[in-house]
């Protein structure tokens, strides 16, 4: 969201906006990670960035799109598995070292803050969600593919937030056949058993 | 955890003794599910309690050990699942009214303090996680029994705490069997339906 003043125009400061760009979006995700979006302020973040605040608002509008723009990034490099391959996801969600665990911290601290909580919403529901629904046979493809991902969330959550001694990597040979039983069934599975 | 004062040992203080620690408990349950364990000081829950800050550490010791009280209490109102009654935790989790919120809340504003982590996996642990495990056939039942709670924890995360619109209140007809399915297959390793 370059703006379209001189300073943007020319190369070398071309180069310099991306650069101011990448600058404050390395230290908004760090801060929102850390923090959540209530505890991240745009001053805080230009300062660790380096820059004016006053950039924020002139590349990005706002804390909230700056904030939606780390969400994209974010959630985009934490996946929480790759459709189609359960067995994969189970193992990897069980094993060290864990998976990269960015978005769900992002989640979590953020998600008290309602227009934080649409923003993760809707990026997830629009991306990721939609894409493994694509890829499940079956009807209600789209609420099973929301049931995977929060089963891998809750994983997350229990092995990697709270560190739940039952779910130590020690145990990812013997756990991760019935996770990946799990996701199976919600993703492959025909008519419930009565 | 009466002390052994005058204060405490009479009659009519005794009773007001125990309401005392009934009101830093109500508040101290309030403002950490609210603001989680870094965030609610002992001065902030004594005022919400309308006490001196001098009798938390009288009656709790510490803040560490008034937060492992809370924990201890809404950890208890907030299981995720009846033992051994998958169909109706399905649905409970998947529809209106949402199940009791505290625990999660609580695990979620928390969680990024270490020890706050602590206090809480352990409680889960030694409570919950075990008597779930012991109504579960067959081998690594404690693993199976947090694979159960983490699906639950999962599901309350994405529906109530993001709420993902695939997750609506509507879906339930259609989701709770796949839940029940994959809660199944957990607890009691019926082949996946094919």
């Amino acid at each position: 969201m370059v703006t379209s003043d001189a300073a943007a125009a020319a190369g070398p400061q071309r180069r310099d906006a991306a650069a101011t760009q990448r600058a404050i979006l390395d230290a908004a995700s760090e801060l929102f990670c850390r923090s959540g979006y209530d505890g991240a302020g745009t001053r805080e973040i230009a300062g660790a960035a380096g820059v004016d605040a006053r950039l924020i608002t002139r590349y990005f509008g706002s804390k909230e799109n700056l904030f939606a723009r780390v969400v994209d990034e974010i959630f985009a490099k934490s996946l929480l598995m790759s459709p189609g391959n359960n067995k994969a996801a189970a193992r990897e969600l069980l094993a060290d070292p864990p998976p990269r665990l960015d978005g769900m911290m992002l989640t979590l601290r953020s998600a008290q803050n309602p227009r934080a909580a649409e923003i993760m919403r809707d990026h997830l529901e629009r991306n990721y969600q939609r894409q493994l629904a694509e890829t499940l046979p079956g009807d209600d493809a789209v609420g099973r593919a929301a049931l995977l991902i929060a089963i891998c969330s809750g994983v997350q959550l229990m092995r990697n937030v709270l560190h739940n001694s039952a779910l130590s990597d020690s145990m990812v040979e013997r756990l991760a056949p019935h996770l990946e039983a799990a996701l199976d069934v919600i993703a492959y599975g025909s008519a419930p058993r009565t």
